[in-house]
């Protein structure tokens, strides 16, 4: 992204399509003068709701509402118009012709609306991160998650951390200003407690089974079993009964259906892997190798089997597996052993299994109050945060013995400690990460 | 419709969809009071935006902005409040769900906020009609007439006319009253006169081709001709080119390829009949008397041949043609005779025959700056008045001769006359035809 931040930007910013009501959104140094010429309103005051006519040239655009937000006091920390017309196709597209008129406009990039928001000082990296989670968000813990990043949640605790590594810095800088003098024991031991108690936090933040980017991602639930276990049955019993569809993808791997569900708030993508061990012939070997990772890379695994056929209860090493037996409805099939016994035509067991998978879901996905780690960016910064913790205490373990600790060389790993954590929430080099992080969320944001 | 007006309704007003930005929108008595629960604010400045936490009972849903109207000043007349959310599933569900829960809440049903308007006097029906025409609107040229007619120039020109006729109704009652006097003749000459500026005034109204229906509902071509005339290929190069694609649909009719065309600003339905002369046998006969009756309804045929190939000029009745010569790249096929010679494959010609179909068009559906009839419903209101002034006008005619006029004859097609305008406009009967007209709208307009 080369544009010049003085470059005013424009887009649509609520959903396009058939409605009462559509935003537009203008932010930039010609925001205000673009609304003169749009509208022929003058100073007005900023965040009240103004009544205009919207005219390109001499046509009329439409007539709708207009809100000024003047900078600093906006989303993006510039003057910000918003224009509340009708929807639809031609108010839409006549609105989007007529902002493209006005001088220095220009329509905005993915993402960037947060992106000035975060170069202007407004929110950090994370926070703008949990606005495009916020807006994707499909369930209600997607959305509390999303909201909570959105809001700073994460970015204080990031920053909390930064600060607190700053601070030891400034004692370790201290004993490098003084070499020679014999600081008392404690500082040492202060020094040393505090980075336990970071290197701590830092890897049970870390150490979270990857909760917070299960529940961004949804978790992965394949459904296994041999043929005529009641596999595609079960499928579309989840699909269309007490969990919400959420939406149908085809699969990005050929032969596995994958289906979006909502279950007690939490994003499950179960798949199908029907066809697995039925059609070794007629399936294409690529397609099977695609099959079988997508089951092995699952989060959790509902393992199938018909009512009274053994078969092995095969726990073996990987996901966690709900053991079922279906078609409980036939009368030489009442027996489920250890499995949950379902029948998917007469519903028995189905509130049951649906619990076991709420409950399982909930195991692998609540992220409780705290804020979580979402993203494998976060992931990274935080993995070379603690790298480099660790490596200044082991520096500064030498200080108990006969050599002289290098103090520069610890000092060096906690600047790059704070370095890795400040990447995270934007603190530093934000320009170089701004782009990989934007590319992501979708116009008008 | 039988909801009691003092429900309190909601909707979410712009798209739905993954967006910056959402707004729901609610009105009626309890609006202030779902904003105080939801998000503890009391007593806001009306069009003044602020920033509010949204709560359903303990959980945040989430953070925007909120916009409080008070009635008589807003959009229905009621009290309104807009909430401006983020977009995305999951908190557009989320919203729902606790506007839901506010007590004497109830979800809007389609275009229940414009009938709301027109019940509270702040807009006629016609220019209700005119705002859900404007959503639905493809084109500028629809958005245009649809932007007047919602701006009550349709509603002013029929309210005027009212007026008039309620004011020779007024003459009418004073000969009513005094029978026996001998009024002037200057009065019936007055009235008559009257009549006849209105009966000439509403019949022009109504003869105008249909251009403000054909505009609203787009203009019907349809491409006819011999087997590989290239008709498939232009449809593919008016789709592709020139001409932007506003959507494709699956045709009603089967075996009719119907593509939603935007050219020179005007709704275009254009329609492949290929098929038709080409597989007799192969293609059901429903399906052939379908596509028969598309291009004898059609507005606008073009009608093609290969260049070279000669084939009957064939004018015939049916609608408008346009003459066309295809393939004219071909060496042998340079001569076009009478028709518009073309090429899609040099593109030779096409400008031509764009500009012939835009000039078609333009007569065909352009209504100038003058407010057009736009509906059915209309030109059934504006004939019944047509027909009850012109009974009156006959009635009046006896005066001239030896018998007395029945006065209360004339005054009763008067009043019929202008209660058929007063229904055009909601003027009369207004709930007995409200359910018919907003039944059309979509949700939170």
């Amino acid at each position: 992204m080369n544009a010049s931040p003085t470059d005013t930007i424009y887009a649509l910013a609520s959903a396009t399509g058939r409605a009462g009501v559509a935003v537009f959104r203008v932010s930039g140094p010609a925001a205000f003068e673009g609304l003169q010429r749009l509208t022929g309103l003058v100073g007005i005051e900023p965040r009240y709701a103004v009544r205009a006519s919207v005219r390109d040239g001499e046509e009329v655009v439409d007539d709708g509402l207009v809100l000024a937000f003047a900078a600093p006091a906006s989303f993006t920390g510039e003057d910000v118009v918003e224009y509340q017309l009708h929807g639809g196709r031609a108010v839409e597209s006549a609105m989007l012709r007529a902002l493209a008129r006005m001088p220095g406009y220009r329509i905005a990039e993915p993402g960037e609306f947060s992106r000035r928001a975060v170069l202007n000082g407004k929110m950090d990296l994370t926070a703008a991160e949990g606005i495009a989670d916020l807006v994707d968000a499909e369930t209600g813990a997607q959305r509390l998650q999303a909201r909570r990043q959105s809001r700073g949640a994460l970015g204080a605790l990031y920053r909390d951390w930064r600060a607190q590594i700053v601070r030891i810095l400034a004692y370790i800088e201290a004993l490098v200003d003084f070499p020679d003098e014999d600081l008392p024991p404690e500082v040492w031991e202060e020094i040393r407690r505090r980075m336990d108690t970071l290197e701590s936090g830092i890897s049970t933040h870390l150490d979270d089974g990857g909760r917070g980017e299960r529940l961004r991602d949804g978790l992965r639930m394949a459904i296994v079993g041999p043929p005529n276990a009641g596999k595609s049955s079960l499928l579309n019993w989840l699909s269309k009964r007490d969990a919400a569809i959420v939406s149908d993808v085809a699969g990005t791997t050929r032969d596995v259906i994958e289906v979006h569900l909502d279950i007690k708030g939490f994003p499950v993508l179960v798949a199908d892997t029907a066809g697995l061990r039925e059609s070794m012939d007629s399936v294409e070997t690529e397609g099977i190798r695609r099959a079988l990772a997508w089951a092995e890379s699952a989060d959790l695994v509902l393992d199938l089997r018909e009512a009274g056929e053994e078969g092995p209860l095969d726990p073996g090493d990987g996901p966690e597996r709900i053991l079922v037996a279906t078609k409980i409805d036939r009368a030489d099939h009442l027996e489920a052993g250890p499995r949950i016994g379902i029948s998917v035509k007469t519903g028995e067991g189905t509130d049951r299994l649906l619990s076991r998978i709420g409950e399982a879901a909930s195991r692998l996905m609540d992220v409780g109050e705290a804020p979580a780690l979402t993203r494998a960016r976060h992931r990274e910064g935080l993995t070379d945060c603690l790298d480099h913790l660790r490596r200044a205490a082991a520096l500064a373990e030498f200080e108990e013995g006969e050599e002289d600790v290098e103090y520069g060389l610890v000092a060096e790993d906690l600047r790059l400690a704070a370095r890795s954590l400040g990447r995270v929430t934007g603190a530093v080099d934000i320009e170089e990460i701004l782009d990989l992080v934007f590319a992501e969320f979708c116009i008008g944001k």
